[in-house]
């Protein structure tokens, strides 16, 4: 597959090969969004059977007991015309022309067909549609219709009642009704009898109305003379009970609003809305189109799959491009989505940190549930903060009995990362208030689960922690996995800082803050000694190799591919309890590498732990090739790094990772790797680091890239930055609150004002 | 299969259908041994391909790179026999009767065939062999030839090269020579170069030598008449190097003086030594024939299997029936093989702790490897106690991958079972001398393990072991084991009551103790606190459930019945990591019943116990039945009791345990069920406890057990007891050396002198 063909337009993405081939994933990636709904890039013909979805944002509903999952609901925007008795969809043998397409600056899908009916007609329908970020419940589409002869057109457009939905029926109640000139579905989910309500409105020819068990529909015959065009308007709005009291006076509100606004002021307002976003996030790429279209594509869906809107709900690992993994976050959300966010437009890293915060009650849960104190977050978070992973995942294919995985028990980095990132966003930001009013108290409450997760061995006189999975989720039940211990040591040191500058500043907070969570002068005490003497497997004085965890060298040292070779079934899951990967060294995503991005270690460390875990790195997780990119751009290895950093931004684009793994469905638009891509440009070939009073940049820019321009934020200032081969500019584009460092190679000079600093 | 039908005569097990059917069990129920050499109760003419195997302590050599084994060594005492060049084998159309039998009073294999030949001769053969009693590398073997008319036999008759080995050719070396009378075997071991000699002499006919692939033999013809019968008895003899310096001499000198005393004499002197044995060790059922030829049956096992000669051998979980399991030691040596001989001839339970004491280096680097203190135990220990179970022990049958099982890594009850039997050992005895030259420097070698393995929770203030798997081999990766953690808390409180004991009498050896084990008076308080905090699940307030490890409760609860019907493949391993039992409440052996015959528990704690786990108890482990038993009867269900009682006794008789598992031979002669039969018949029936300084009786006994009287030792006194439904009476042989409490039921009473003490 050729990234240049499908990229060869400037912010258009261009469906590669017959888009109903392989209607999952063409609809997958020419999706659009806004971060309250998706709507996948389908046809307007298409239905559940070619995967048409659109997801809500806070629908969270457990319909078959056992996965709780946002709501697709019916879709709005269903069209399907008819010439001599033949339906005009793209397969159909009558179809001569066909495009299918995503312009991912403005997030508009858009797509065509050209047909000949028997008796000699010829027809043309075009039509786009966008989520509208002005509106963040409404949906406008425009059908363009144009007779290239005299045609009799007969259409259906309305609500398609056939949900695609992964686990079980969402609707215990679904009602199809007209309101005057809307066609309306009244929804009750499952679970909590949350009313949800989707709004149709078509402006164009007067029809009849079509009501059965396929939904409700107009039913409209157009007569066109050759050369004759014609434009249908169509508007879709969702709201649910958990948006506003009355969803459905709110949604016909939207919809009659709409209406008067008219599609073109529609379309101003959306589109200024977007030229914001780009800018707050600008960065170019001189001299590599390639690469600037890919890394715009991708932010494309790191923002489009981030409820940027409200403080309120998660990132899921899939957005909202379908239900996959329940629209719900991992830690992809802070490690992954964040930093793009955190680095360019603070408030919305704030708002998802916040949503943390709401969910603490929910991670204290599962914390007192499991035996342990204070927040361990949900591997799987949706509304709640509750542990949303099952204990069976996935299914051996073999045997067809159910695997039991840890991923919900051990997998304990989420906390320490929730409070990386805190941290981050507080180094970055100075943001005094977060901390007080948020922070702090998830700071604690984590330090209090590592605090009772951890154990003093007496005999080494060091503490430790056993039986996790580390990013590297093909080996469970992991004692002392480097990276998790270094999480929890920096996550207990840096809160035990926090907890100082409070008692300075702040000691009334900080003595509540110590009521509410328990952590007494006592437990700080033995948090330090925690911190002091957790064990951090060192790098060997040999060859300078970090283990991934306790034993792991001693495992069978066997390359990805050859280990391949064993699979007895193609689908069969690799990791914990028996699959080939676990008793090797084979890892699905390198813990190791991806410490790397979080904490500094010397070059020649990085260098020779990425060469050994580089080799012994499948990369089954989408999660992976990011990394590389970036710690391979840190040593030096430009093109390697290049490479992964394409490889990285074109996993969903070459449909590289199966939608389905051990029998359950994980399609959709892999938003981490999507959110890595600008940390891959910036961290990786810009090589900046942020502390806390310093930010430094040591680039290494891949052989085409003759500057690298972007805006980012530090502490309350707006920099546009310049990188070029051997030197490097900083515009500050205010007064700093305060003077901080800049870095850039080995030369430091201090930011103290608005202005232009040089390196090189 | 009718027990009573196998069991029909006095002392003698008769194999029950034709014994050529099923080789590998007829063999193994009637073999022979002595604790130097098992020899399987195979017909003289069988050769390797059933099963025939002399198994010889001492001898462990590793010649696959994975299993290190005992040796099975040549079988000297072969012989065919020819009629009309026909072999008088057993499945011959010609064998018109035969017979094959143990007597299990003396270790005596018997057998017998008569044949036909087509024309005409009538000829009857019978043969019985023993290993000896009175010289350990000596098994004399007796045939006897009947003509029932005149016949021509021809026979061969020497030394068989074909030998029967599980894992590998363990002799590098094999050369077979004629030494005068006499036939050599001379072998090299592969490993470690060890000489063996196995020598044969045959007295009777001469006959022409014949050597060849097969071996060395002596061909002989013999003419016989009607009605004569003639004797010929064959001698062989083993040695190896690690024996004597000259195996050869000591062989060939070992026949010479066999020969010279004569099969009378040596039958005397072999009858002599076992009324020896079974004086010490007398048990008399009235009332229950079965039950006593059963329970002395699985003594003679016991005692066989035992290396009572030696303090530096241990008893194999297979004994030496054959080389499975290796040849070596289990927990089962001191949990299940031990107790008997510890109140019935503790300088036989001394020899084998002494064994534990000469190979705690092994143990030491066990620990050490594996990152600990002190003393780890091997799972499987054979000569230097260093760990014998490989990583990869079974098979996944259905994709033929190995399997990794954690037995010599987790299992860690091990050591914690071996302090157990050594304060047992002091209690029992009062043996201070042992104490001081060997316990103590175990006990605290094996503190210093715990030390090291477990953690403390800081949470919760309490001390916690992990990652363990206990008795119950289906659940690994176990927390919180409550049998473990039981174990290891009982250890550590006896330990610092050793210490301290030593430390008011023997303040010397405990400071040079201290010194070498390097358990310091900082090491013994926390060792205090660790043993005083130590986790140990409560029974619930509720229903008195005590939970097998934390979680336990919350698995599927299925029963074994119904969890089989989900096996794929019947010899699918049912544990860990993805058996069909690893997920559910199904055990293989219970942890809790298993943990009350070592420690005492009310009444209806253990009843609410065993009710709730007896139900999900698959008995899978042949240790099972046995603990079953005793608590059944403890707690007064003495039907279940009895039903578990001959279930644990004719585990090898019926052949319940299939010889194969995930894969791998574990079939043989089961010890430890062997071994607990006696157990179940005084702790469990006659409800035996002893205590430092008291000796309390509970009875329970089987209805048809009108009286059950048995002798044992306590304390230096010899005791008689006789139990009947409502009284007991103790007899002490001689003076005791110091008063000691009896209790019977409620009543109590103090025993100062040699008599007799009635009760009821």
């Amino acid at each position: 597959m050729n990234l240049e063909t499908i990229l060869n337009k400037k912010d258009v993405l261009t469906v590669p090969g017959f888009s109903a081939k392989d209607p999952f994933n063409s609809s997958n990636i020419t999706m659009t969004g806004n971060g309250y709904l998706g709507y996948r890039g389908t046809f307007p013909d298409w239905s559940a059977d070619k995967y048409a979805g659109c997801t809500v944002t806070d629908t969270f509903d457990l319909a078959d007991g056992k996965w709780k999952e946002l709501c697709n609901v019916p879709n709005a925007l269903f069209f399907l015309g008819e010439l001599d008795g033949q339906a005009l969809v793209i397969e159909s043998e009558n179809c001569s022309a066909f495009s299918h397409s995503l312009n991912y600056r403005y997030g508009v899908t858009s797509g065509s067909g050209r047909w000949k009916s028997d008796r000699g007609e010829d027809l043309e329908i075009s039509w786009e549609r966008y989520a509208s970020y002005s509106d963040l419940h409404l949906i406008p589409q425009k059908i363009n219709i144009k007779a290239h002869s005299d045609c009799s057109l007969h259409f259906k457009a309305g609500i398609d009642s056939h949900i695609w939905s992964l686990n079980g029926n969402h609707f215990s109640l679904a009602q199809y009704d007209q309101y005057s000139d809307k066609l309306v579905f009244q929804g009750k989910t499952t679970e909590k009898e949350l009313p949800v309500i989707v709004a149709h409105r078509l402006i164009g020819p007067e029809g009849e109305i079509l009501s059965g068990e396929d939904g409700l529909f107009r039913q409209i015959s157009l007569d066109l003379k050759k050369g004759e065009e014609t434009t249908i308007v169509m508007y879709m709005v969702v709201y649910s009970g958990n948006d506003v009291d009355d969803p459905l006076s709110a949604a016909i509100q939207s919809i009659d609003r709409a209406v008067s606004k008219g599609y073109n002021t529609l379309w101003d307002e959306h589109k200024k809305n977007w030229e914001h976003k780009w800018e707050q996030s600008f960065i170019a790429i001189e001299g590599d189109d390639l690469s600037q279209k890919l890394l715009q594509y991708n932010m494309y869906h790191n923002i489009i799959s981030t409820p940027a809107h409200t403080d309120s709900h998660p990132i899921g690992a899939r957005g909202l491009s379908c239900q996959a993994y329940q629209g719900s976050a991992f830690w992809d959300q802070e490690i992954y989505n964040l930093p793009m966010f955190l680095y360019t437009n603070p408030s919305v890293a704030k708002n998802i940190l916040i949503y943390r915060y709401k969910t603490l009650a929910g991670a204290k849960r599962k914390a007192e549930r499991l035996g342990f104190g204070g927040a361990f977050y949900a591997w799987i978070s949706g509304d709640t903060g509750d542990e949303l992973c099952p204990d069976y995942f996935f299914k051996d294919v073999i045997t067809g009995r159910k695997i039991r995985n840890h991923f919900n028990d051990w997998q304990i980095h989420i906390s320490p990362d929730i409070s990386y990132t805190i941290i981050k966003y507080f180094e970055v930001t100075g943001d005094e208030d977060f901390i007080r009013d948020y922070g702090a108290e998830m700071l604690l409450e984590i330090a209090l689960f590592l605090y009772s997760r951890v154990h003093h061995n007496l005999f080494k006189d060091r503490y430790e922690i056993h039986k996790v999975l580390g990013p590297d989720e093909y080996h469970e039940n992991a004692d002392n996995n480097t990276f998790t211990n270094t999480q929890a040591k920096f996550a207990l040191e840096k809160t035990l800082e926090i907890v100082q500058r409070l008692k300075e500043k702040d000691p009334d907070v900080l003595s509540e803050l110590q009521q509410k969570t328990g952590v007494n002068d006592k437990k700080l005490n033995q948090m330090k000694e925690i911190a002091g003497k957790m064990y951090i497997p060192e790098p060997d004085e040999k060859n300078g190799l970090i283990e991934q965890f306790d034993g792991y060298f001693q495992l069978e040292d066997i390359k990805p591919a050859e280990l391949k070779a064993r699979l007895i079934d193609e689908q069969e899951y690799w990791g914990w309890p028996n699959g080939i990967a676990y008793e090797t060294q084979v890892t699905k995503q390198a813990d190791v590498v991806q410490m790397f991005v979080l904490h500094d270690f010397p070059v020649d460390i990085m260098k020779a732990n990425y060469l050994y875990y580089e080799a012994r790195t499948q990369h089954r997780s989408s999660l992976s090739p990011g990394v590389h990119a970036i710690i391979a751009a840190q040593i030096g290895i430009e093109d390697q790094a290049y490479d992964y950093f394409k490889r990285s931004c074109s996993v969903d684009i070459v449909n590289s990772h199966p939608p389905t793994s051990g029998g359950t469905f994980i399609g959709g638009i892999h938003t981490a790797a999507c959110g890595i891509a600008w940390q891959i440009a910036v961290s990786g070939f810009a090589g900046m680091k942020s502390g806390e009073g310093s930010l430094s940049f040591n680039p290494h820019l891949p052989e085409k890239w003759q500057t690298l321009t972007f805006s980012m934020k530090y502490r309350g200032c707006t920099l546009k930055i310049v990188i070029r081969d051997k030197t490097m500019k900083v515009e500050c584009q205010n007064e700093p609150d305060q003077p901080f460092i800049l870095k850039w190679r080995d030369q430091e000079k201090v930011l103290k004002e608005k202005g232009e600093i040089s390196f090189g």
